[in-house]
């Protein structure tokens, strides 16, 4: 998500060490440390403007809930809406998505979720794409065996890509729905600002559960 | 497909021994012999009214077709169409597609074909879905190593159910098209009686390219 560069950003970042990690590699090995109770992990990969992680967070206590962003200004968003929440089991990182394994021992994360991530339609920015297989080698080192990752996006050719590259690298899929808002999956959906928009257009919302085969 | 019972149909039917084949055990392993020439076949499980099957054959001369249908008066249909063209390269089968190792040789099919499948809504009928598990099983067996399967449909449930269903069977995608008609696949497709009506009607048409990882 790219959004205007806002002056406020850096500084808040930097003034809330306490919930916002700007040098995850420094905390790989670490992470209970940062949480209030030592519980499973779930990690979201590009949260944008935190909506979604902050809501899990909210439903989920028992849960401890991370969110990446690598855009600052983004990030800082995040930040200013969840401070006044203190929430104890989320943490945010503002780092690039490519480089998990830097930031997380092996088989560390229960979850992965993947919302609404930027579809970079043109081909030569193929490799981009959070789910090309290089990003996928990525999740399934930092994820439990048998771990899952979430993925919703309202962008078809993302979703075409995904589906291809999540069965060309071997995961097992869990569900597949073409159209999550008119589905039963969607009675435990909690949204992000993005899905909200599109769906209230009536566009469908696309969501594939998937494990690694290992 | 179910149509209303027509009394020429079965007299139809038993009139053209040489172009449709009512007890295709007894056809096993001499194929050939019902074509002009000796060429790859492809296969397709419920043809329907037979408009693609046709459609094929005759875009496709160097390639032999084979359209099964297990309803007699819908296979009447199609054989009342293909009768007049006159195409060496078009063989019909009227049986049940649950047996198609009875009919062909392990490894004998290039390229199967599921054209609007019924899809079998109920969830105590999932097993007579074209892409149950036990007729995936059937494919893997008469396919060729590395032969395809190409699947199209309008029916979101069935395409969906056929996602996870080939998945986790361990197939592996060559394409996923969830608006075929307004992709660059539709410049070489062939339309079935179905979809024609239902692309007119605005509602996207998905496509699955796949084959057995073997």
């Amino acid at each position: 998500m790219r959004v205007k560069h806002k002056k406020w950003a850096e500084p808040l970042l930097e003034a809330h060490p306490e919930k916002m990690v700007m040098d995850p590699e420094t905390v790989k090995g670490h992470w209970e440390d940062r949480f209030e109770k030592n519980q499973p992990i779930q990690l979201e990969v590009g949260m944008g403007k935190g909506q979604f992680i902050i809501g899990m967070a909210k439903k989920y206590p028992d849960i401890n809930f991370i969110g990446l962003e690598i855009e600052k200004t983004v990030a800082a968003i995040a930040l200013k809406k969840a401070l006044p929440e203190e929430l104890p089991n989320l943490q945010f990182i503002c780092a690039d998505g490519a480089e998990l394994t830097d930031f997380f021992e092996d088989h560390q994360i229960d979850r992965l979720f993947l919302n609404f991530s930027d579809p970079w339609p043109k081909k030569r920015h193929t490799k981009r794409r959070l789910t090309y297989h290089t990003f996928l080698a990525g999740y399934e080192q930092v994820l439990k065996k048998q771990g899952t990752i979430e993925l919703k996006t309202d962008n078809m050719g993302f979703f075409e890509f995904s589906l291809l590259s999540m069965n060309n690298y071997g995961m097992k899929y869990d569900g597949v729905w073409l159209d999550l808002h008119n589905s039963d999956e969607n009675e435990q959906n909690v949204e992000t600002e993005y899905e909200h928009k599109f769906s209230e257009k009536g566009q469908p919302i696309y969501k594939l559960k998937a494990h690694f085969d290992n």
